[in-house]
């Protein structure tokens, strides 16, 4: 079997940069807490969805970070442009995810923060400050959720359909760039036990084993940053079912993660559903 | 105009009917913080859904409570058997709504706590212990959020569907006992801003603003025993859509809630939706 080339990175430097993953987490809560407090301002991005200060504020704030601690990795954040794209160590941000949450002051906002290593995540967090909850993981390292370890174990067949818990995107994920709402049908017919959650939150309750499987369509690279190294690490799943690029917009992603057998029942209807015909 | 019913209760026994529910959740929160810290058991119930023995502890608490105070109101609550159904005044309680998130330890559950006088809602409140967010209601007094007055602005005809933000029941609840599973897909269709999170949060989000409308249906009376007052004391609307009697079951209801603007949009959805047809 080929060495996972993740291994080139020695333990010991992996333990190092999950340490420094927690400090930019910690500098983010401090922004994000600073924003709630004095105000910030709101403006709408021309998709419709929301942009505001703390966003900007926060992602500005983890650059000058990781420029002064690693000046040669390269950055890719939602709110600015890609630095130093050849690099082999690119973290990649989503500063708060689920911004129209944070303007209304649900808690369920948070930042996405991952670390890949020629396109593998080293890396992996999601970060929520008002629910004082935090998932980590680092390749090799395992998973943690607060710091308590995770394991996320599997579903057995004998679990009937409406059991299994499960997130989705919104509809309107499933249909942005490609029609993939048959998918959102079928899985909202066969699986009764759903939610739909911001990203960020969804991913830790996957993550965390308080839900077992999420289907995530229509996404960007910052949303997916942490969700494949933070399930696998934990004995989870993670399969990507949509990788394309679109004119204007960049490369988008869906993709189905949480425990084996959940995911292995998605992948299922999803191959009986019309669009996988096509 | 005719008076409305609940002008018989006067405006200070309103006051000290409030304030007794506030006694109420501050005893379930106690109840509630010593199932997490100490342990509690889980069973299911036979529907599938999850019954724990905080859920009977907290409404078995309550119970004798309000027994005490007041020895001839009515109480209904989903974990125990109606008592005095005859009463001008019943105290209608989920003690523990997304019983589910609280096994998981997801904050997005709490309790549901209504005061009804001849069927007309008097008292309504929405309590989450671990997101520290109370919303309590009461007539011709207003709605507040922690103690802070809520007011519902309206929304404009210019705002666009994609704007609206709306919190739904799963699927599954509009196919549980009759088929109204067109509206489900005719909404998720036409409001690409929607989300589905336990009822008892959902209600929190749309009663304080934080989400523009709801819509509920296959609900049992403790799941709506606080919407309705929450929403129209903030000056929002308050649509049934929904009240059926299922053989085994009970009283099965729906209902449409939050801004007036965005409510009529959706009555205008379903009412073109094929199941309003029949």
């Amino acid at each position: 079997m080929a060495m996972d080339i993740r291994e080139e990175i020695p333990l010991a430097q992996r333990q190092r940069l999950v340490a420094f993953a927690h400090e930019l987490l910690a500098e983010s809560r401090r922004v994000i807490a600073q924003a709630l407090a004095y105000g910030f301002s709101v403006e709408h991005k021309p998709d419709g969805s929301y942009l505001t200060s703390a966003d900007v504020a926060v992602e500005a704030r983890l650059r000058v970070l990781i420029a002064a601690r690693f000046p040669d990795h390269g950055i890719i954040g939602e709110e600015g442009s890609a630095i130093r794209p050849a690099a082999a160590l690119q973290w990649i941000m989503d500063p708060i995810d689920g911004t129209e949450d944070f303007v209304h002051r649900l808690p369920t906002f948070g930042t996405i923060l991952g670390l890949h290593y020629r396109g593998a995540p080293l890396v992996g967090a999601v970060d929520h400050p008002l629910l004082d909850l935090r998932l980590t993981a680092a390749y090799g390292l395992g998973s943690s959720r607060n710091r308590d370890p995770v394991r996320l174990g599997d579903i057995e067949n004998a679990v009937p359909d409406q059991a299994i818990r499960m997130m989705l995107s919104a509809r309107a994920n499933f249909t942005r760039h490609e029609d993939r709402g048959s998918w959102f049908d079928a899985l909202t017919r066969r699986f009764p036990n759903h939610r739909i959650y911001r990203s960020c939150y969804a991913h830790a309750c996957v993550a965390g084993g308080q839900a077992d499987v999420m289907v995530e369509v229509g996404n960007r690279i910052w949303d997916l940053a942490a969700a494949r190294l933070l399930v696998e690490e934990a004995g989870g799943r993670y399969v990507p079912v949509q990788d394309l690029e679109v004119a204007g917009v960049g490369r988008v992603l869906g993709a189905v993660f949480g425990r084996a057998g959940a995911v292995e029942r998605v992948l299922r209807t999803l191959a009986a559903s019309p669009m996988a015909l096509e």
